[in-house]
């Protein structure tokens, strides 16, 4: 299904650790030895930022939750034909800060029964799941006080307050229970490398 | 299904008169008093008009067809939430150059197989039809003549030649048979005046 390579992706709330984590697996993995793409959603590849770009710019209801769903999508299609795609042909390792399921997740927040067409279209038109999916699991507060500490960001996804991300957390430790055989749940708050160490050696063992 | 209103799209191969005609129609039925929205594909919403540069812009081999095709799709879902769909509940006439059958005809052309997907996709993100279609049908060669002799005109889908407007129209009047309940065809290889009053004719007589 994605070739002799392997498809890992990291999801979790705003603020826990995600692209840290990532960043910090590719590079272990590297020093491993192993050929490694590390990759992000929305964006992954130059269609796909600048779909991201069109679709973050603007007022907060410039799309309805089905057009920007269209968009994401359009966005991931690009992103897994000239990134993901491509790398696990080559036997590549494809790590991907976020994929599908902050989409099933966000989207499912916005309007019950949102999900369902999230489903359907994704099996349209991406039809790719990854093989292994890094939960970075924290309560609400911890994530919010250091996506908040952290500089730039895009505020339309990230100026949310505690309430929607204790929604966000049970929307993804759901996924994590729909999903048992590719996800793995990590404790992320805890100190940086210790959740480092659980995350490669969970990887590592998956690996093998 | 479309409110009050009535939707009427144009349809028909590159400077078969299709601007000109919807054009020439809006304003004889605001003579007679309807109330009119005129507007065009890919496009027609200030949403859709920005996806509609990102699509139009760049190389040729920027987009895939189905990456194309979602953003046609995001594009036409704005459109019609933000433009079409009001004025049809307003119970307002709209006529819009070209719809979803130009997305039928294009993207069939570009790949065998690929029309199936377009259904799909049509029909889990659009549902919507017009209630009449005109398809302005001539000969490939008197399309060109006109297409060209334009100045302006976005070249991607205009810098085709002969072959692909032959096969352009072979493909609207095979959706003329296909959906023979909502199709008109009009030649419109005749002096302006002489279609328009064809035109008029067939919608007056359809309106009544
Ligand atoms: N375990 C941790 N302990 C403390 N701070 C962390 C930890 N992991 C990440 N951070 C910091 O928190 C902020 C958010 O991390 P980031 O990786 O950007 O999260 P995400 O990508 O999930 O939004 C960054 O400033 C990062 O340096
Ligand atoms: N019946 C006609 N006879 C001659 N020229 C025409 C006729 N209809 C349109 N034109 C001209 O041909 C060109 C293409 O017409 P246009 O309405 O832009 O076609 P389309 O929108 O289908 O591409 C324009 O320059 C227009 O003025
Ligand atoms: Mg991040
Ligand atoms: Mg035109």
């Amino acid at each position: 299904m994605s070739g002799p390579g392997r498809f890992i992706s990291f999801e979790g709330i705003d603020g826990s650790g995600k692209s840290t984590q990532a960043r910090r697996l590719a590079a272990h993995l590297e020093g491993l030895g192993h050929s490694v793409v590390l990759t992000r959603e929305p964006g992954g590849s130059p269609g796909a930022e600048d779909i991201r770009a069109l679709v973050l710019e603007g007022e907060p209801d410039r799309w309805s939750p089905e057009t920007e769903l269209l968009l994401f999508t359009a966005a991931r299609r690009d992103h897994l034909e000239r990134t993901i795609r491509p790398a696990l042909e080559a036997g590549q390792i494809v790590i991907c800060d976020r994929f599908a399921d902050s989409t099933r997740m966000y989207q499912g927040l916005r309007r019950a029964g949102l999900r369902v067409l999230v489903d359907q279209l994704h099996d349209l038109m991406i039809g790719q799941e990854p093989d292994l999916t890094v939960l970075i699991d924290m309560d609400p507060e911890t994530g919010l006080a250091r996506a908040l500490s952290r500089n730039g960001g895009e505020e339309r996804f990230e100026s949310f307050g505690n309430d929607l991300q204790a929604k966000m957390r049970a929307g993804f430790l759901d996924l994590a229970a729909e999903f048992p055989d590719r996800f793995v749940t990590i404790d992320g708050a805890r100190a940086m490398d210790d959740v480092t160490a659980d995350v490669t050696a969970r990887v590592t063992e998956w690996l093998a």
